[in-house]
């Protein structure tokens, strides 16, 4: 009987992603492909302990909770983010979501109607093309360099998708700090001048920073939150790289005003995020565990990086690839010299290895406003998930594929 | 800088019912308002005993997991579900949301168009209200009396409706069992009458079933599910009546089409429920604990419930108010034959009790094709969370507000 769906029930679709995930899926296989965190360094038992709130908030943790997020773990976040966003949110202007995604799906919910578009560093996070693509919007890329997303093009492209459009943009999505997934950095002049550009033509943006806590060299730059004051900037990030996936609880920092409808929003959503998972993550956090944790974790992928690209060195053939060395977060970004990804990857699985390809990284063609970039020459390298020896062995069977 | 939001960013406005709650906040009040479990009875310790299983599983804990749910969580309610569905659904006919109102949520931004209209039993829960007002939807009410939704009304309230608006009604929502606020059961006549009406009309039916299990005397009827076999109903029932809000955990079990695109919509929403919080619930359920807990909760509301049929029969003025007792769920609802639900209010909480008055159970006259309903002479009271004596207290001051 089900025949009619929503303009976003029809459009859905599987992600490319899952659909390669389905043949890395064998024994044998070293995968590179999914941005996991290494289970090897979550603080089981540090976490487990921390359950001895469920018995001593019991009745906290089993009854429904405030929507704007549980109280002692906002208060725990706006001073653990005053170094990050330059200073101490107040209470009305931070909202604890249900991971990076709910925010940004709260986000573009109450920010964008079908048909709007949004600038995007081109590649990017698919999730957030997800959840964008989700409400209608369709995208503006710009294309990044080692230095991240070329800022100077922003307003010649905002000014060609209003064109072509008739709107203006009504957002700016973008990973500043070891952006997903080419694990570049935005350099502090282009974060100044994204700021201003943005503020000039009234577009807010969302910063994305799930990694910027993970950097393992080299010289952090102030998020565009602590740049702008918080002004025409959405601060997001979230617990599941610095801490566990799994408590899937995420913040987002921005004016009272936003904050406000996010939070309205989502009382018809999921009405707060789990309280379960919020006491216990409280409790871990309070009890000092993530501040001693991170240096733990930073030092334990500083390793694995370095692992990677020793072994990448070691194992691709001369002009096969050219990369850098990420100076955080987790993946390595490969441009191809000489052949696609998409061929590099067959040949891969073959030999028991895997990687993602770049094209599921761009917006597709029909959904993008201007010219379409292509990912064909890119291939995505985690390095946080596979193990030392893994690693190792996984580079040098990527490059025998080319003999 | 922030000027323009999306037409559901717009047309958010805070809950009427939580401004109501900023009024009951003060020492001495006792409130019937809120539709919240007595946290006495909940199972804090065998709950937090389950916290074991954080150490004993804790990779999976702590990592992403399946956006259909955990997986022995799912097992667990496929069985569990059987009698109550009348078929044990199978894997990808279900799906672990964050709550019903994710269910909710999920289901309507798949199903539903912006000016879609859905029809609702008025009163209503209005909480669903609110999550599709967020998709845009208007609503065509069906009245009710003590057996639950006019049934009969449905085809000319649904013709109505599209003559209106050039649409069909995309959905029909309801509560069959002990209807939020009226307490009202659906009787099977009309339960066999709705699902073969919906599916002449091709309307698919979300059955809301919160309370099913909460039955404190009567006979139990079958589920739409169950009675339909599966076809044009989705079925959503959560943890938060049964064991505890906190959790945040519910299920839908529908159609594999209808599940499948909820499952790639949340991919984009929030990838998947609380890991944390599934292991623990999945653990809590599969060492039995539910089973046992069930019977515990429903003799204690049962007595609940009964001292307030008593205490509203021995305080209440004559010809004040007429109601049923409810056999099942949480609320009383209450008739009033004199005076006006806010002018009640008014006086109850110069008296220090509260409840909530009707109208907020209703769509506004302006989101409602065809009349609107009002629901000016009636209460609901929620026995289920104050305490024996603030029952017998509560409605003594009720009572005497007429004197």
């Amino acid at each position: 009987m089900q025949a009619r769906w929503s303009a976003v029930g029809a459009a859905l679709r599987p992600s490319p992603i899952r659909a390669l995930y389905a043949l890395i899926q064998r024994p044998g296989m070293i995968s590179f492909a999914g941005g996991l965190p290494d289970p090897a360094i979550f603080p089981v038992e540090e976490f487990a302990a921390c359950a001895e709130a469920l018995r001593a908030r019991g009745t906290a943790a089993l009854q429904y909770g405030a929507s704007e997020g549980y109280p002692p773990l906002v208060e725990f976040l706006r001073s653990w983010l005053e170094g990050r966003l330059g200073r101490k949110p107040a209470p009305e202007e931070l909202i604890v979501t249900a991971g990076s995604q709910q925010s940004c799906d709260l986000l573009a919910r109450v920010l964008l109607d079908p048909g709007d578009t949004v600038v995007v560093e081109a590649p990017t996070y698919p999730g957030a093309l997800h959840t964008l693509r989700n409400v209608g919007a369709r995208f503006v890329p710009l294309p990044i360099d080692a230095d991240g997303m070329l800022v100077d093009r922003l307003p010649e492209a905002v000014e060609r998708a209003e064109r072509a459009t008739g709107r203006r943009p009504r957002l700016i999505y973008t990973i500043p700090d070891f952006s997903n997934p080419a694990g570049a950095c935005l350099s502090l002049e282009r974060r100044l001048r994204l700021v201003q550009t943005a503020r000039a033509l009234a577009i807010p943006i969302l910063e994305d920073d799930p990694y910027g806590r993970l950097r393992y060299s080299g010289t952090p730059a102030p998020t565009l939150y602590a740049l702008s004051g918080g002004a025409g900037v959405l601060y997001t990030s979230s617990f599941s790289k610095i801490l566990a996936p799994g408590v899937r609880l995420a913040w987002t920092a921005g004016d009272p005003e936003t904050v406000r409808r996010m939070v309205l929003l989502r009382q018809g959503v999921d009405l707060c995020p789990a309280m379960v998972s919020q006491i216990l993550v409280a409790e871990y956090c309070c009890r000092g565990h993530l501040d001693r944790h991170l240096p733990r974790i930073v030092a334990h992928y500083a390793v694995k990086r370095d692992s990677m690209a020793q072994a990448l060195r070691a194992s691709l053939p001369a002009g096969m690839a050219a990369f850098a060395v990420p100076e955080g977060g987790f993946f390595f970004w490969l441009e191809l010299l000489q052949q696609r990804a998409r061929e590099l990857f067959d040949a891969a699985l073959a030999r028991d290895v895997a990687f993602l390809p770049g094209e599921v990284f761009f917006p597709d063609p029909a959904e993008t406003v201007g010219a379409p970039l292509s990912g064909e020459r890119f291939a995505r390298l985690c390095f946080t998930f596979a193990q030392a020896d893994e690693i190792r062995e996984g580079c040098g069977r990527l490059g025998r594929t080319r003999t």
